[in-house]
């Protein structure tokens, strides 16, 4: 059991509707020393695998894709969630988020994803894979290359994880969650 | 000259009403070792000064706290953005955005903010000082204290900065701006 895992049963909170509640360490309260030995499980995956840039999403993909590209040496940039969708110098996709039943448009300046970069993705959560679809959407637009993506938890029981696999995409999630268990808060990994 | 003060000579644009683009570096594609030198000159400044939490508000302010917090070994919280407003567990204020033209609430749970805790607050510019003080006010509410302010870059011709020495802050601007040019992009420092 890796270090995420191991914060993830101790103070992860099992809420009704499948959602899991990790705001003391990942999303809200962030523990920089454990964001950063994830980031070093990410550089050590895909040192290999010549990244140029690591694109993530706003707002709590920030802090995980900043320590990878510390690690890896190469700039980041985030897509933000806007509702304008006339801007002619940005690459433009579309995001229906679960959580907030509502479709935004996310958006990177054309100028900071270049054709032929190698892009690495990275994200805090992973369920049904909309955002990160739309992130591949923005990469492509660009004709740079997703060559991998780091998930820090995938909901293992929801589709997001089995699409972006059965699309080649080089997925590398550090905590893939099998079932939540509301009433006991019990939480099992794959 | 330190190194953010080069980068926006070399890389910042001047834009009509007083408006800095510093998208390549700082808040939209980001400079992780730029952005982690930064975090290592407030380290340095605020050091003895018993520091047991980094303050932020989403989106842009996570890349610099998150570095911060890693600097300081202490947990990062950031400011979220809601048009919600009855959120009983949570520390609320109002920030009134010129740059949107728009009051939003900002709010931080209440369990991530101690009473007594010796709070650091960072964030990538200040202007007319509306969003930190929001945060002071936040921090306020939890009967913590602000020890110290972080900020990238200070718009010294707005009141932003002066208001917060005024009332007593040490507030610690790595780059303050004298005046832009925009026909020039001519950018001066303090």
């Amino acid at each position: 059991m890796n270090r995420i895992q191991e914060e993830i049963l101790k103070r992860g909170k099992v809420l009704p509707g499948n959602v899991l509640k990790v705001n003391s360490f990942l999303n809200h309260q962030l523990e920089p020393s454990l964001l950063n030995d994830m980031a070093l499980q990410w550089y050590e995956m895909f040192k290999n695998e010549g990244i140029t840039k690591i694109v993530t999403i706003e707002a709590s993909g920030i802090a995980l894709a900043t320590l990878v590209g510390l690690a890896f040496n190469v700039p980041v940039v985030f897509g933000k969630k806007t509702f304008v969708s006339n801007m002619s110098n940005s690459y433009i996709t579309k995001v229906y988020s679960y959580t907030k039943d509502q479709e935004f448009n996310v958006c990177i300046e054309k100028e900071f994803l270049k054709k032929g970069e190698n892009i690495l993705i990275i994200d805090d959560f992973l369920a049904n894979g909309n955002a990160i679809l739309g992130l591949i959407d923005l990469v492509n637009q660009a004709k740079a290359y997703v060559v991998g993506i780091g998930v820090a938890i995938e909901k293992g029981f929801q589709q997001g994880g089995k699409l972006l696999r059965g699309l080649g995409y080089n997925l590398q999630s550090l905590a893939i969650i099998d079932s939540m268990d509301l009433i006991e808060n019990k939480i099992k990994f794959k």
